[in-house]
């Protein structure tokens, strides 16, 4: 296997990855307000018509819209003004032939009436405390339905509100709560087994011996799986040793629903890490490397149902692997929908490259690029030039130029596509 | 104050608002797997440097450059292995002259070698089992330096590693891991108190009467809170009754950092609440009126000290105006920077705008659109007509355009600039 790898695109290599994961089947039941950014499991269906009741939408005048009809500054129409209904209240008097009923945005429309002339558009003669005595000129003509929400304008009983596989927002629990759902139930997060290997790797608590280092790809795929929505579960570190890394594997795989390990970086320890990931149960790996720029040897597996992906040991290149394949790896795993090369999702965003960038065709570059607005908004993207394989490169950078497989380079003023960690 | 107030661009309003609010002074000490998305109190600087030795970047021969000086495959170098490093590794031989000593990635360069030569650059001739039998035959020259990660090129003692006011994202937790960070000292969450006012709501687990509707504030606002990296105080729902509001707010001002309450939608209930934030302290209201739409109804107060956010009643209004005031404002009270106008955070996207937009200058206009990528990966916002004041309007948008102020529509084919709820 010693680097006769085919090496695939990062797209191809998601898609054949992808095509055998699917979401987790467990589910749980969490209120409302603990319920953002978690994944719908079903659709929820509307138990109820929104409004449930027509509401005027303005501070105005509840009429029969006919007799309002030609209405104008020139020639006013005159109703009677016969109730006041506040929001919350239910309207006691019908409004008949050439009257009109004080009413307020978001009460209830009384009945009889089918518009809501502004208040802006009237006059009142009279006192409006005694109803009956005043009298409201009507100085623009209201067509049926002017100014009201109808019944079920909003949402339509039975109707799907929110669709399954939705990563809930602000305004999907919003939606949600006008329902009076307040629990919904929701893909359980996946749990992702995060293993690093390496004779030269300790724990980031410990202090390394001479030629020892910190493990630094923990910390940074447990971060990924978080914001993905997985749940992070450590592993600790193995040794560059067939049998630790293999006994580390069996107990992850066994205990997650997928599993992230970092390599050390040399071919011998690669090698070794595929071998006994192939061990572990079919298909096996299905991905040795891919046309990626930082993380070439990356490892994409399935053992007997459970994803494994091997990246690479520098940190730096582990972490844009995390974000390329393991970012949506979760997203899958947790019941969203994930496009087939595992790009677009909204962490994407677009500027316009500063300075011009070399690159080379046949692979995806991910170069580290501080982020900075013109004075119209428009976002633009300037390379951190210098070693992209080291971790504080991306802790100076704001997000990642992604150059697509195909392109030798891009000219300065073009717009590129930028990963925001 | 019926009608008269000023209404006050969305940028310019937030700029006077923001001037007289400052980042929460408290403090915590997380671990570091709790870090995500927290922002760093103080600038956290390397107590170490890193790497702290010299590192081959390459399996290959840890090599003195000059012995290869001239190097080809047609005139290749000669030089005796003399030994094998592995990673984690400390070397006990020093490279002499014409010696080469085997080296993998990540591992700890010998003393005397200052360069290495790529395995792939490389004949071996002999046993390398048995050192000092073998001879490497070096087929390219390599200048100083080539494949070593120097002492310090990641980070220098001393040196700022993280600074203050970062929201951490992956990359800075694994720099902090590198350094041996393991618990970090971040800004407390501010608390957000939401409260609700209206005599016609009733809370989403309740049951409306006729003429009630259900609270969809508490819920949406909670939630933009949260993503802006705050904790939700939930005070309830006060009537539509200045003592009773005034009660509500005195208890929120006191056990919060900043209120948001969302008014009623009707004139008079809307200078009821303004009067009422008005009493609360000095300077009072700053801004009464917004230029937006949806959302002019907005006040702005600060009351001794707190920050008090008035939203308009009608759920879609109130949304998009914690979107645009809400979310900087907590992100500020927490320690983030924030732009003067409170625009320019990550979760606004450039798209490319598929049909012509109409829109009335002299207002920041956000329109429900959804979002699509075209086969290059550019992305494309489609409007959501229809009644932009219904909740379930934005659950089935994907995003907001954001219209600027001073334009009368935009063209199709135009970028906007859009809003990820």
């Amino acid at each position: 296997m010693h680097e006769l790898f085919t090496v695939l695109p990062p797209g191809e290599a998601f898609a054949s990855f992808g095509r055998g994961c699917s979401p987790i089947e467990r589910s749980e039941i969490v209120p409302l307000e603990a319920a953002l950014g978690r994944v719908l499991f079903d659709d929820v269906r509307a138990a109820e018509t929104l409004p449930a009741f027509a509401r005027s939408t303005m501070d105005g005048y509840a009429v029969r819209a006919a007799d309002t009809h030609g209405a104008s500054e020139s020639s006013p129409a005159y109703l009677r003004l016969v109730d006041d209904v506040p929001t919350g209240v239910v309207p006691q008097r019908r409004v008949g032939v050439r009257e009109a009923v004080r009413t307020h945005t978001g009460a209830m429309l009384p009945p009889g009436a089918d518009a809501v002339v502004m208040v802006e558009d009237t006059n009142l003669h009279g006192s409006a405390t005694s109803s009956g005595q005043a009298e409201v000129e009507v100085l623009d003509s209201a067509p049926p339905g002017d100014n009201v929400l109808a019944i079920g304008e909003d949402v339509v009983a039975g109707a799907v509100a929110v669709p399954a596989g939705r990563r809930l927002r602000a305004a999907d629990l919003g939606g949600l709560a006008a329902l009076g759902v307040t629990r919904v139930t929701v893909r359980a997060r996946p749990r992702i087994a995060i293993l690093s290997t390496g004779d030269e790797v300790v724990p980031a608590g410990a202090t390394p011996g001479p030629a020892q280092v910190r493990d630094v790809n923990a910390t940074t795929v447990a971060a990924v799986v978080v914001q993905a929505g997985g749940v992070p579960v450590a592993c600790g570190i193995a040794r560059d040793d067939a049998a630790e890394i293999e006994y580390a594997l069996r107990g992850a795989v066994e205990d997650a629903d997928a599993v992230v390990l970092s390599a050390g970086s040399s071919v011998s320890v690669r090698d070794l890490t595929a071998e006994v990931v192939a061990r572990l149960g079919s298909p096996g790996v299905l991905v040795h490397g891919i046309a990626i720029k930082p993380g070439k040897p990356t490892v994409l597996a399935i053992c007997d149902g459970t994803p494994i992906v091997g990246l690479p040991g520098n940190p730096a290149s582990a972490l844009v692997v995390a974000w390329r394949i393991v970012r949506p790896l979760v997203r899958l795993l947790g019941g969203e929908r994930v496009d087939d090369d595992g790009l677009g999702d909204e962490r994407e965003l677009s500027a316009i490259l500063d300075v011009p960038l070399p690159s080379r065709p046949g692979r995806e570059e991910f170069v580290p690029c501080t982020l900075a607005r013109d004075a119209g908004g428009g976002l633009h993207a300037t390379p951190v030039f210098g070693a992209s394989n080291l971790i504080f490169t991306l802790v100076r950078a704001d997000a990642l130029i992604a150059v697509p497989l195909d392109r030798s380079g891009v000219a300065a003023g073009e717009r590129v596509r930028v990963i925001v960690p």
